[in-house]
């Protein structure tokens, strides 16, 4: 079996029913990625490698460094490491928010990075209560299984997150997959940043599993009206989607889901 | 319903078959810690309040904040919030690696902070090799469901990760909950330094969800010979607990699971 880029093989002592046997078997990669910008290192994530240059972008956008997405001259992967990539941006450009070494606080379930106080946290991005696009229900209820269709890897590993965006009628414009939820994400809202289709209004996000406050504000960022997720959301992500005007649907699971911000804009047959 | 410490109750619209109710649900509660070593801030995280103390003493032992815990004079929440947690050490300790402000890199999935070069990931801690603990494959096969019931705040929401001590013997120590995993653990750690117990030789951690190199990492610093998880392991979780002398068990469900370090400590009846 031919493993999945982003994924790798392990010999394991697989235990069945009492049975052990030595085996190979599939794993997901896990590597450091560290970003750098204009020569100065701005974070470390750890990443499944693969689509590194939409994480790269997508965290720019999401983390609220660059407000334009037209500042930035370049991406790309540095000569030496592909575990590292370089960003450089218009020299003299406005509208960069240079992450500085006192802001760097750390985080052990998130990134709250380059956000210096409690209260910084809720930043920089533009309410989306304007955002008038509406979703059919039935639809919402379809997007699961086509999430699922499109992470591989999760299939082979059974240990990667992923998020997909769709159109306001369902076509899949986007899937990504990693061990991190928050760079599932950036690496989705990265490639729209790259495809200049920021903000991303009249578009549904899809996460595949818990929705706290690091992926609504995320999502917020990018301008994206509807996030929705497999599982349950948390009280800070309520919070943040009903102050900016964003749709919150979580346990999407079949037919039965929870509307938790925002119902206004899910249509119902 | 009186809801338990760590969930708040929110006014969702329920979909069920088509039919929609407007109803209260209960959802985990998410709020950022900031925590303060000597006056200095050190990290904001996002976290589930509740045992805050003990997430603040486990995330000065599992980055390595502190080399000996004994260093530690008092962990207290501020006064004027329970947002905030302040550390002190003793005047003049050495063995306390205050995070430099250039060492804060930010991490979107998870806490490599104040580490400042790729290299330095791995970091630290004392190899395993040593820890001559065995552990009952049968045993092992029962302690997710003691996970399970040491988890009120999961079945109430359906939104948290959990993590869980156990002896040798299956005797369980301490169970946490946490919107973010690493906090989970990092509160069990926690539980442990400030109970005197560290190193953890000995011991068993069971983690309700994937395996990354942050869990390794974490529960390495900690001194835990073996790791189980109930979701799949990362290449670099394995590849941690390979170097280092450490069983990973992932899969952890029923009588089907894996060893993919560290198999001699597991014993076959």
């Amino acid at each position: 079996m031919k493993a999945e880029p982003g994924s790798t093989s392990v010999e394991v002592v697989a235990v069945r029913a009492g049975a052990r046997e030595v085996r190979p078997e599939t794993i997901v990669v896990e590597e450091p990625l560290e970003l750098r910008l204009d020569d100065e290192p701005i974070a470390v994530t750890m990443r499944t490698p693969g689509h590194d240059v939409e994480l790269a972008a997508g965290f720019l956008v999401t983390e609220g460094i660059v407000s334009d997405f037209r500042v930035v001259n370049s991406i790309a992967h540095c000569d030496e490491t592909q575990n590292v990539v370089e960003i450089h941006t218009e020299p003299g450009a406005s509208g960069v928010r240079r992450p500085e070494a006192r802001h760097f606080f750390a985080s052990s379930s998130c990134g709250i990075c380059g956000k210096a106080t409690l209260e910084a946290l809720r930043t920089f991005a533009t309410p989306l209560h304007a955002d008038g696009v509406r979703v059919d229900a039935k639809l919402l209820e379809a997007l699961p299984a086509r999430l699922r269709a499109a992470q591989p890897l999760f299939h082979e590993t059974g240990a990667l997150h992923a998020a997909a965006l769709f159109s306001a009628d369902g076509a899949l414009l986007c899937a990504r997959e990693d061990v991190g939820r928050h760079n599932a994400v950036d690496k989705v809202v990265g490639w729209a940043a790259l495809e200049r289709r920021l903000p991303l209004a009249g578009t549904i996000l899809l996460a595949s599993g818990r929705l706290g406050f690091e992926i609504a504000q995320k999502a917020l960022a990018a301008g994206i009206p509807v996030l929705a997720a497999i599982s349950g959301p948390s009280s800070l992500a309520v919070e943040l989607a009903r102050e900016n005007g964003m749709t919150l649907v979580a346990f999407l699971r079949g037919d039965a889901w929870n509307v938790y911000a925002g119902a206004e804009r899910i249509q119902f047959s």
